[in-house]
């Protein structure tokens, strides 16, 4: 029977410590919410304008003015506040849970009587509210709201962004169902779903478990809902949502029947993650296989080696099967944070590593990525391959940029990336009655309830090295239970030893994990020793984009070639076969510390036959190449940029 | 001095007996310009309404209505009585032209007393004329009528719409210009000026070219003056146009320091082909200097190896150097038959072979690929890899199609085909007093006016064989004269006899004719035997879309590969550089007659590893290809196609 076979543990349990992600939740906490908190409020300059505080003040009636920006401005800040609740978490702030104390009493203050709260329809067009579910994100404010307010009850133990949250989300009970009076409708953008369960999960209160319930039962029961409703309103804020196919909104049959992911990624992925969430909680079968079926399609068939999801731009959206352009991918970062939130639910109903898999491959590559090192500029689009120099046109509209900028008129995705990493220590072990899981070797300490109360230390220098120590102490000694460890999918050779013994090959099962069960003794040691030589990766030949490329792998990092290092024109590079690939010893002083790759390349000359077709091949010449993780590209300047290369 | 060196002979002097071109212009003239008369009186079914007919009888007050269709819809009807006119001089038809003739009439009645002649705004919008240059087209129209007025004049000695488009461009002529009381405005979408060089050329009436040169040197000198036109309108047809850059309608800088070809494709060629006609004849050599650079620019770094032009579906332009994606490749049909016109004038100011070849390259590739083999449906978009099953909206919008239709909204390609096909015969000849130029290898006869009259037979296998013969008959025996004879660069190996005996190499100027001077007698005979073995070619290493790929050309046939005959999923074929290809013998019951290529190549198979990203490249096996001819794909259903293909 499916259930949630093990949960992970609380982010108070975890503290990080890590070479690689302390640095990265440095910045976002010291730098890159302090920005966005200044954005929020309209103090950054030369950037585009945010103007969401300004838009609860006008809600609230704390400020006459005009609501600006796109209809689902709240969530910014809902996505803002949920971070700066598990940064508290990580680290304590007064000043800045004062501050958010202030902004959450401002929320209060914007909230109608009823429990409404959208700061777009109560300021421009209160004769609108829930007339136009397809492109209104009520709901998704909503439920990034409510996300909020879980997290910072979590954190603080504080309820006052938690009663608002009951309050709205109550508003939404009585207003959306089945049941006689209600209306039945669901949201164009999913959201609420995977809030309603937090929240449920958070309270106990089976109502919200219910509503979730009800609002994915009833997608895809009628594709024809969304267009009915355009049909019947007069007026359309845009007609662009209005004219999606009903798989845009995932609504092209019921969630149960789906096999492929499709439309609009983001939707898809928070769709998915209350979906995996709903059927583990309810022992649904149908939906939990639902939920893996198009888990496969996306990551068998639909996923770039980055981790991005949605290869295109028209509708921020999947297309279909092996469709993955690299220089127009679309690769949204917000779908990439989704793949981890829906990764984490599947690993709660079925701890097999090719989730975790994929989940370690979002958080070093396609998510980070969509940050600049300083965490100062972001990327909603993630390449995987630049061309700086081609009308941009060519690649979409306002959401592509050549490099990282200061913000987005849509700005959904720097809060989305601050959030997942401030919540990091959250994805990284699981636990259940018996059976601790290390899903990622993020370095740093837990404590856990299992056999009677564990903390457990990990020391890695993770991704750079494969060595990785686990130190045990149990509140027990000789307290039993299994340390569950992952064996990577990319790792082809993995040595455990426990105090030093190596365990048997027996221990390992089929779903990647070392199923370590002994009697813990304080101090006990399992050391980890994981091969991680570089590696050449090759599509699927049915992947256009990719034939006759290769791409360079070592460990979970994915790397990349920017012209910055090796010359522009990345496209007259080739990697032979037969190259050899040399690890470069780690530099501190290098895009804040990275391991390099060098690989001895062929480079055509373009300047022996200037004609444009010639009946010889270019001649070639030998070159040194230099390869960077992924997600480091773009921060020396402007730069070609290319993780797939010729071969 | 730069001047006319050469002269086009009329098509009247040519008549056109040739294996290739003959079934070609067959299919034009006797299935493809009556259908298209069916569809300018919307007598086909199951298509796009074309409305021209009857928004010329609305004009004239023939019946009431409303206009309907794009703002140029003149412009079909004015194509598609040139295209008549050159068909009556291949083959006399009085029905047909007492049909035309009654069309001339209902265009004489539309046209109003001063000479205005555009049935949009006299129908729809008459208190508009003349204020939206930038994007309604009323040049345009009157261009293309101009031209049918000059062709069939010539075509039939008949004057009515000759007089019709000089009432029409002396009505032009004195609103335009620099003089005082006229307006300084020039047209969005260039064409009048070729028109008019074609107009004064007919008639010998300088003004005619005193006003293309007007616009032409015109244009560029305020880069602004779009922009300003829309600002200074209250109303827009669509606000489309009034974004556009000033280059995208080549007015970014005068014509005579543009070095680039920019912007709209097709506006650009006919700007050139009115510069460069009208360089030569007013021996202007600073714009013939443009004209040749963007020459340059344009076959050196934005051309594809099909001819096609205009890479981008995003304002059907021109982009960058070397960006020539094959996938998303625009290519439109209409922009390669401008290349024909812009070749034809340099080629008479010029008779280089250069100009030659790429004229060539676009008759048996790039434009009529824009038909299907039996002339009824049409391609506007020239892709060169088409992947059927892709969401269309990745490459533009309506003008994309897998399969070729029966009619476009914006119906602009099909008859521009039409006129190119029927006008063939003017573009394989020309003469200057002691020369007579053979361009193209197209078979039939020609007669010429040089050393008192000659007659030159040419028989060939063209292109499918390069055993070319000329027969001469000069009206005076021992006439001296030279035929330049071209040496095709696309050949490594021309062997020409005169009588039978080879003539030496020293004949062969740098310029890519041979020059054969001498004393003519009757029937001498002139035989050349063109090595045309079948060629790999490769792209200049900073084209990205061709990195690593290798298409096959034969003589002047560009080849693609189509699913239909090699399975679907081309990119994962590979034609190795060894692979031998094989010329197989003309089939003339394939494709209505063509050579195919065969080579062996290699498979890579897509069922042994399912994983999307895996360690090992796919494993091969070796296969038979075939590569049919470029103009010749999709003839056989939807299917996947490639030029370029993996080496």
């Amino acid at each position: 029977m499916i259930k949630k076979e093990t949960s992970f543990i609380d982010l108070k349990q975890v503290k990080i410590d890590d070479p690689f992600f302390s640095r990265v939740q440095n910045v976002v906490i010291h730098t890159m919410l302090p920005y966005q908190e200044r954005v929020l409020h309209d103090e950054v300059s030369g950037i585009r304008k945010s103007h969401v505080i300004k838009n609860f003040r006008i809600a609230a009636g704390d400020e006459k003015g005009t609501y600006y920006g796109r209809v689902f401005q709240d969530s910014d800040l809902a996505k803002w506040l949920e971070a700066v609740a598990y940064s508290l978490t990580v680290e304590a702030n007064p000043e800045l849970e004062a501050r958010a104390d202030a902004i959450i009493d401002l929320i209060g203050r914007a909230q109608q009587p009823d429990g409404y709260l959208d700061t777009y329809f109560i300021a421009a067009e209160p004769e609108h509210k829930w007339q136009n579910l397809t492109d209104c994100h009520e709901m998704y404010c909503a439920g990034h709201m409510t996300e909020a307010g879980v997290a910072y009850y979590q954190a603080t133990g504080k309820t006052k962004l938690l009663d608002i949250c009951c309050k709205l989300c109550d508003h939404i009970d009585r207003r959306f169902g089945r049941e006689a009076g209600k209306v039945t409708g669901i949201p164009g953008h999913e959201e609420i779903e995977l809030a309603l369960m937090r929240l449920y999960q958070a309270t106990g209160e089976e109502r919200y478990r219910k509503l979730a319930a009800y609002f994915i039962d009833e997608r895809g029961r009628d594709p024809e809902f969304f267009h009915k409703e355009a049909a019947a309103r007069s007026w359309s804020r845009t007609d662009y949502m209005d004219k999606q196919p009903p798989s845009y909104m995932q609504n092209h049959k019921p969630v149960r029947e789906q096999d492929t992911v499709e439309g609009h990624a983001v939707r898809c992925m928070y769709l998915l993650t209350a979906a995996a969430n709903l059927a583990a909680q309810n022992h649904d079968e149908a939906l939990m296989a639902a939920c893996r079926k198009m888990w496969d399609n996306m990551v068998d068939r639909r996923m770039y080696i980055t981790g991005g999801i949605g290869s295109t731009y028209y509708g921020e959206a999947f297309t279909v099967d092996y469709d993955l352009p690299n220089d127009t991918a679309y690769a949204e970062t917000c779908a990439a944070v989704g793949v981890c939130f829906f990764a984490k639910q599947m690993l709660e109903a079925d701890p097999d590593a090719r989730y975790a898999d994929i989940l370690e491959r979002e958080i070093y590559n396609g998510t980070i990525s969509g940050m600049q090192l300083d965490g100062t500029k972001f990327f909603y689009i993630n390449q995987l391959e630049a061309n700086p120099g081609m009308p941009t046109n060519a690649y979409g509209e306002e959401e592509y940029t050549p490099e990282r900028i200061g913000w987005y008129d849509c700005a959904c995705c720097p809060p989305n990336l601050a959030r997942l990493m401030t919540s990091l220590g959250s994805y990284v072990w699981s636990s259940s009655e018996n059976t601790i899981y290390s899903h990622l070797f993020v370095g740093g300490t837990a404590t856990f309830e299992t056999a009677g109360g564990v903390k457990i230390a990990l020391t890695s220098k993770y991704p750079w090295n494969g060595s990785v120590t686990y130190t045990v102490e149990p509140e027990q000694a000789g307290a039993e239970f299994t340390l569950a460890v992952r064996y990577p999918g990319w790792c082809h050779q993995m040595q455990v030893k426990v105090n030093g013994i190596p365990v048997s090959g027996a221990v390992k099962t089929d779903k990647g994990y070392w199923m370590i069960q002994r009697s813990w003794q304080p101090g006990d040691t399992v050391s980890c020793e994981m091969e991680m030589e570089p590696e050449r990766v090759y599509a699927h030949p049915m992947v256009r984009a990719d034939a006759g490329c290769v791409a360079l792998r070592r460990g979970p990092i994915i790397y990349t070639f920017e012209g910055v290092d090796n010359g522009e024109d990345l496209q007259t590079l080739r990697i032979p076969r037969e190259a050899k690939i040399e690890v470069l010893p780690y530099q501190a002083d290098l895009l804040e510390g990275i391991v390099a790759l060098r690989v001895t390349g062929c480079r055509k000359k373009t300047a022996v036959n200037p004609a444009l077709y010639a009946e010889d091949a270019a001649p070639e010449e030998v070159v040194t190449l230099q390869a960077i993780p992924y997600y480091a590209w773009c921060n020396r300047g402007m730069t070609h940029m290319r993780v797939w290369m010729q071969e």
